[in-house]
């Protein structure tokens, strides 16, 4: 598989490679080093503060492409080459064989399972090591986490919006941030819920349904029939029997424009001669752009002649695809032709033909269509989707919480940027019908609640927020997945982390979920934790001074 | 250059591939073939409808990665292989024999040089060639043009608004869509007029000045001076003879502290100690980040103590950074502790040391903190930037505008969607002292506008809004950058690029670039086009019919 640039366990992109990481993640580390710090044992810990898209969830992903970095992490004859370059000519010459030596081998990672929903604060990732190789992998682990949980996300929420109903089709790739913003948006919305894209390579290498038929420039090529230098098609029943495709298809523009009462100089001819001329290229699969001239007087009464041809033919359309206007009005309308076609020239799946509509779509217009009420079956989502027009980015952070065996904090005049220390754990506790009750944060050597009986679970911050939990099921979310230089968890596909998406959004309650006014859901500490939180936080903050 | 991704013909980035494109690209190339189209001769405009960031002007990026990808058309055998299983099992054999045989050389690219200004509707690219190979190219060129011209113009925004005598280095790796996402906005904002980036690898791969030092997890490893392992510095003037640089530290901590009015209790003890160790790392690039703890009552004085001792063995620290907070109180304050030190202990370079802030600055940031008053010297500008927060797509479009010699027009009923037909020229036209006046279109064969000549210059589709222009100087903005498979224009470096944002954004007048209601640039058509493109319009659209 070399030849595309992937495999199981080199990364997706060939720019993921060691020396993708901020400069000071470089000085840091030689600062560690040289000051007798490059075997002390750090943990920090991978987090957000704020659920994006004001809403009140997030889907994790991006461990997969951070377990490769892990796997590759290497540093390069031209790597070092390139460093000494940059850095001070007094830098010790040791310092780039260290880094020359260093690979992920002493790394250990902790990690909720990709798809799973998560929540502000709780720690995503565990990253364990020495100081100095931990430290250099900040940035390039925030940079594969963050677009890949955002658009993950983004996308879920395009699927709530539309309902379990419709068809979602990513559209992205043109309008995404570069090429790999376009990729991992196809591969992350698929997770996320889509049900395909259009991006041919993330179909190569990810075994994504791709779909797509054609755009106005097809239509333009065509000025009339006389463009068709193909006028024949087999009968699907007797493939050996060939009928002149053009004169049936006339025959049927006739009748479909006396049924829909338009007139011969409404309907463009080269949009009916490009449809022909699709159609007979693709007779098993004949979708048509509807909105090349206009879509109610030309484009419909156009497809339905081609399509009642085709169905002469013993073909079935699949269906249209409409890019502008009014998309709930002009869904209806075409709704209601098909109908009446069907009835008229009893095809009865005619009435049923594929819908698409793809035009600028947001999760807003989701939600307004369902509204109005409309007859689309299947939305093309491109810009806002892949993009994250709403909240391009995630915010994630990096933070360290353990040195040697020392917790660490950092404090903030605001709250919400106060981390919390030392080295934890993070499970998710059940109610008896299923759904996630709350999250709470252990101390690393704390026992796990017991299923069945009462833990205290009290606001990391909020001295009198406090709740005896009886879980009646009990999910411990951060598995060890990388340890001497290796993945030591089974990484699931893309379709299972697809599946745990859904399953994992299901677990919680529908008021977290909502897009209006959604409930936060309770992220908590055990009672040993919030005590240890706030020695510590004592500890460190230093006692003002008013005179 | 291999092992880096890079060299100078090949993409930065390996997942820029032919199969990197819409399926509906491929399936109109079928049918463009099927239906004996393979050799029309097709013209396609890359151009956009509105400028980005609610301002009245773009640059242009995206050329030298769209020429490699040209240079590297081709489809695999694994690509062929991939495509024959996702097309109907009756696709032609030889349409994928075709497709294997296919590459850039019946190319043609005309483009406007890569870090022009330009404006909606001009065609940046003109792309010809056979019509199923330029359909093909529809996605990836969207995807390479729109991103690159987006983030360079942003940073061209940033740069306009922070002034010219201010340092503006990119920090958004961590926050960047994906790897890539990341990279090419460190290309591209160096391009648009930043100094440097904290990217290593974009550093390597385009030779862009990189620039760090420290977060706060390197302050935090630190808890006090017992620590430090190591004590001794060298003199600058006598390399021979160290110190004890702690002790020097310590006793300069006393002396900045009373001139601080700073008691001991209120800074932290650890980020001195993390200050000393960093300096002892980088003594000649001491730059240390004060908002750990508190800025003006623990790094600010821990940081001056540093610096002074540095001072006293012959070293200049560089200066400070602050990450949070109110950045213009916080860096008058700051100012003020400078130039209250410089002449206590009779430092002058003291009081110029440089301020670096950096927490989520956008243009408005910038633009309300010149309006505040403040004392940064250098902004570090991460998410915002590379995110393109304001305006996260520009919209790029590709629009067939000839086939086999005649002319397309796509109609719509929104006249801002309506293309320029044909095959056109794009000049400038400028006054006598310097500026441009106006982009005119003109029809493919018109002469090209003498300078001081009278020229008609036409609204696109307002008949009324006419000019008479005498330029007193014309530039040719498209010019033929690839054929026969190769790149026939010399290609400018980086450097060249972000020279040309420059002189290119001088040469517009500063109306049209203010940040509140610029004025529009005037983008006209020569009378002939007028004139062209309204016969087109005429004979394509439908008269309507009332009853």
């Amino acid at each position: 598989m070399a030849s595309d640039g992937h495999s199981e366990s080199t990364p997706t992109n060939g720019v993921v490679q060691s020396l993708l990481t901020d400069l000071y993640e470089v000085t840091m580390a030689y600062s560690y080093w040289k000051n007798g710090k490059q075997n002390c044992h750090a943990i920090f810990d991978v987090f957000f503060r704020k659920n994006p898209f004001e809403g009140e969830f997030t889907i994790f992903a991006g461990l997969g492409e951070v377990l490769k970095l892990l796997q590759n992490l290497k540093y390069t004859k031209s790597d070092i080459e390139y460093l000494k370059s940059i850095l001070p000519t007094d830098t010790e010459e040791d310092f780039f064989n260290y880094l020359a030596e260093s690979d992920g081998r002493g790394i250990k990672l902790y990690s909720v399972e990709e798809g799973t929903v998560v929540f502000p604060k709780e720690p995503l990732l565990r990253v364990e090591g020495p100081l100095p190789i931990v430290q250099l992998l900040e940035t390039p682990i925030l940079n594969l986490v963050n677009y890949a949980s955002l658009v993950t996300t983004n996308a879920a929420r395009f699927r709530i919006a539309a309902g379990e109903d419709k068809k979602l089709l990513e559209f992205g790739l043109r309008r995404a941030q570069g090429p790999d913003g376009g990729l991992s948006a196809s591969k992350y919305c698929y997770a996320g819920g889509f049900d395909g894209t259009s991006n041919v390579l993330a179909g190569k290498l990810f075994d994504i349904p791709v779909s797509g038929t054609h755009a106005h420039s097809y239509i333009m090529t065509y000025t009339g029939l006389s463009d068709l230098v193909l006028r024949t098609l087999p009968l699907i029943s007797k493939p050996e029997e060939t009928v002149d495709f053009v004169t049936v298809c006339e025959k049927w523009k006739q009748k479909v424009f006396c049924c829909l009462t338009i007139s011969n100089g409404q309907a463009n001819e080269g949009e009916f001669a490009a449809f022909i001329a699709y159609s007979m290229s693709f007779p098993e699969r004949f979708l048509a752009l509807l909105d090349t001239y206009d879509v109610l007087k030309s484009g419909l009464p156009n497809f339905c002649a081609v399509a009642l041809a085709l169905n002469e033919l013993g073909y079935k359309a699949i269906g249209i695809r409409i890019d502008s206007g009014d998309l709930a009005y002009l869904s209806n309308e075409i709704r209601a032709g098909f109908q009446l076609i069907s009835k008229e020239f009893d095809v009865p799946w005619f009435a049923d033909l594929t819908i698409v509509a793809s035009n600028d779509i947001d999760e807003e217009t989701l939600l307004s269509l369902n509204q109005q009420g409309h007859s689309i079956d299947t939305y093309g989502i491109g810009t806002h989707l892949v993009t994250c027009r709403k909240q391009p980015s995630l915010g994630v952070v990096y933070k360290l919480v353990q040195v040697d065996g020392l917790a660490r904090i950092k404090l903030s005049h605001d709250v919400a940027k106060v981390t919390i220390p030392g080295q934890k754990l993070l499970c998710r506790l059940f109610g008896k019908d299923g759904h996630a009750l709350l999250d709470l944060m252990l101390k690393g050597e704390e026992q796990i609640p017991e299923v069945n009986q009462r833990v205290l679970c009290r606001h990391p911050f909020e001295e009198s927020k406090r709740a005896n939990v009886v879980p009646a099921q009990v999910e411990v979310l951060q598995k060890l997945f990388f340890e001497d230089g290796k993945v030591c968890h089974p990484l699931p596909s893309l379709k299972d982390i697809k599946e745990r998406v859904q399953t994992s959004l299901k677990s919680l309650r529908n008021d977290h979920k909502r897009a209006l006014n959604p409930t936060p859901y309770k992220v908590s500490v055990s009672n040993n934790l919030y005590q240890f939180l706030h020695d510590l936080w004592l500890d460190n903050a230093p006692i003002g001074e008013l005179s």
